[in-house]
């Protein structure tokens, strides 16, 4: 095989994503190779491929030989130890130098321990976030690469070829170092289970606060998302909205269960917000109620126990219309917290972000791109070094006008018992940051009560304990 | 030394904790040893022994020589590598059958692994929850010891003698098997990070909404605590609000940072609670809210550019009775998550935890001890294998009562703009909680959508996807 006949990448892992990815990257001129042990999926690859330059390898060192140097090998396998059993399987057979890319949801500090293995023995690891589905795949998905800043020199020409493009410009950059990578995507799928949560609770409010039918609710939807609050969760909310179950005439989103299920990426995102003390509870509460929806045989007797919500006493139409301010306001917050997270991890873990790059990439191709992250582009693109979000001057001007509509629906919900915890959680994160003083001066005295945890005093360097009531 | 001369318990770390244990296990005429690597401690020890049979021990093997066989000695040691660090030292010393007991609050999966090491050398290792500060650890504490069960019987009547007794019954009990004792403790601290935090929100909202000042605050807090509301941290946050800075006329808690600190304890049971699927928002909320109060220069920042809370217009004695009963509200349903969660781990990590045990041994001696604690006692009493709290009839008589109350406090709080997140936190997991339809399914239908995820049906096995819009 001569030189010109080798791949300029490999994918090893040839599922429905692998296989976008390497047929993206043949659509934009690449030679490209796959490997995986099941045979049917090599063949789906070559058949797919027709006369594009791709290939399907069903054995590993093959494959590894079709590669040119130094090599770029993306894993698309599992979570988890699946990563680690092909890591143990591929790293013989590489040479220093090379570069293995795991593309997968994997666990930050998994990812921080394989690149540290790996560099051991020469090679470089790459965490890197994919976002899109198998249509971002296909088409232009957005790209999360972390590691080493050299060897990104390698894919670089061919990631920016097949991100996809907002304006002209790729939506994909180089992270950081480490973990970096993984990290961001990680934080993207927290604010994308925030995101969601408050969409589910904005038909809860319709249908059961307002008693809207289906298509009204549909039709609040497509009109939202023909506006300021457009984004690509609410463009397939409305999309939900209009699919029915198949030979009836009713919605399919009336027979789906309503138990969330969840494969842990917006769980890793709040526990390791709170290992960094970057409150995100948005997040933290479209966790929680993801897990609650499991419990359906203990809400089905709470129900029974329990009196049930109530309509909301509105004219319909005004209070969509403060709800469309609600949604934007919580939607911003949602972003707001991911995007202090991603400030706090950048210091915490030396990763030297880019908020500004990363707020680009997000803009197109990923799950959470909406258009209010051109504003959140716009915002640290002005000042790269911007503390939080909602310290913007337009933003804070978005965040203000909104404040009426928010208001509004959640007190009413709050009357009526409807519940809507993660508008909830994002109010009350705002109410509680806009406080120059909160009230956590009672937990200091609280603590040192009962533990002689010392407290501090304003104004006064150090720790004071008080022996608050006399000993006896 | 003869053996009427050994002493039956011994002690390492003779900090405020550690002395104070000993010296009530003295008080109870049991014959005490303790060890510190700090020779002042031990002549605290020794001086404050006075008549008693409590002796410091500056050498450790001596100390070790000096205890009854099977030895039981506990560590009072700051969690983390010093416990380990104090397992290495002792554990060559000891003999085949004696046990080691961690009195701190370590992470319960460090103490299974501890619990595994020392197992495999013959040792038996506890993790024990001990609540009550200092004041506790002198005149009774809450113990919460699990590893063990034969072995526990060496400890047994020392530890039911020092207990904080109710109604004469000892406030400890064997918890279970392996890190059971741990984990109870830190799902205690959990309930405590919830309940701190709804008192902060109390002053918050009569302080910002109401207007009120100290003297007004102080006399509700010490009215709710001669009420059902009853509790230790009710009975503390009362005195506080009568504690002067000294040599002033004012609140010693107006000179203190709004800052809150905290050891992670809280952090971690919000942290296990979502690997455990078990929603605990409140505490998750508390966890957030600690953590935000530390970004005061951002806080300063966000109040120079949002317009602040506004005063609540209200009548202020019939605002403070809806308080009374808002406040209740959220504190059975902190208490109803924590014992949830306990359900959950008692199922997932084998504990075959004794929920009525538990809710026993909390009405005294430990931090979250309350009034209502006789309820939750009762509950579990009447049914041990009650599946959620708030299915029990008598405690949903109460929860049913207090929602006017909750209600009205949150809904005024949000249109105001004062922080009250734990209270909202608590009442929409209550509104979620008892919903038979959640708005899930639309969860279940947008990651379908976009990751091809699948779906479960209502009333049909298995999973399903769909092809939601047309392939282009």
């Amino acid at each position: 095989m001569s030189t010109t006949d080798k791949y300029a990448f490999g994918m090893i892992g040839l599922g429905v994503m692998g296989r976008s990815l390497l047929l993206n990257m043949a659509d934009h001129g690449f030679a490209v190779a796959g490997h995986d042990k099941d045979a049917g999926k090599v063949s789906s690859l070559n058949d797919e491929a027709g006369e594009r330059k791709a290939k399907g390898f069903g054995d590993v060192k093959e494959f590894i030989q079709s590669l040119t140097t130094p090599r770029a090998i993306m894993m698309l396998v599992p979570a988890g130890k699946p990563v680690d059993s092909v890591i143990a399987e591929l790293s013989p057979l590489l040479d220093k130098g090379d570069i293995l890319i795991d593309g997968g949801n994997s666990l930050f500090t998994d990812t921080n321990r394989r690149v540290e293995e790996l560099e051991a023995v020469g090679l470089h690891f790459f965490g890197m976030g994919v976002s899109g589905g198998e249509e971002g795949a296909r088409k232009g998905p957005s790209m999360m690469p972390g590691g080493d800043k050299d060897a990104y020199a390698v894919m670089k020409p061919i990631f920016e070829a097949i991100a996809a493009k907002v304006d002209g410009v790729p939506c994909v950059t180089y992270i950081g170092p480490g973990a970096s990578g993984h990290f961001v995507k990680m934080v993207h799928n927290g604010i994308e289970y925030g995101i969601m949560q408050l969409l589910a609770e904005t038909y809860e409010v319709m249908k059961k606060g307002l008693g809207l039918d289906n298509d009204a609710m549909g039709k609040v939807f497509a009109d939202w998302s023909e506006g300021r609050a457009q984004s690509f969760l609410l463009d397939i909310t409305k999309d939900i909205f209009k699919y029915k179950a198949p030979g009836t005439e009713h919605l399919l989103i009336d027979d789906i269960k309503d138990e969330a299920r969840a494969k842990g990426t917006g769980k890793w995102t709040s526990q390791s917000a709170m290992d960094l003390q970057a409150p995100i509870p948005t997040v933290d509460t479209a966790v929680a109620m993801r897990d609650l929806s499991k419990y359906k045989a203990l809400r089905t007797k709470a129900a029974g126990i329990y009196s049930g919500a109530q309509a909301i006493d509105a004219n319909a139409d005004e209070f969509v219309e403060a709800l469309e301010q609600a949604f934007y306001f919580t939607m911003i917050i949602s972003y707001a917290q991911g995007m202090h997270m991603l400030a706090n991890a950048s210091v915490e873990y030396k990763y030297d972000l880019k908020l500004d790059e990363i707020a680009k990439i997000w803009r197109g191709g990923c799950i959470i791109r909406s258009k209010f992250l051109e504003n959140i582009y716009g915002a640290y693109g002005k000042n790269p070094a911007l503390e939080h979000l909602l310290l913007d001057a337009d933003v804070a001007a978005l965040v203000e006008a909104a404040l009426p509509g928010i208001r509004k629906v959640l007190s009413a919900a709050v009357s009526a018992g409807i519940a809507m915890p993660a508008y909830a959680a994002s109010l009350s994160y705002f109410d509680a940051f806009r406080s120059e003083r909160m009230p956590s001066n009672l937990i200091q005295a609280q603590r040192d009560y009962f533990g002689a945890h010392t407290y501090e005093l304003i104004g006064k360097e150090g720790t004071f304990h008080t022996q608050w009531v006399p000993k006896s």
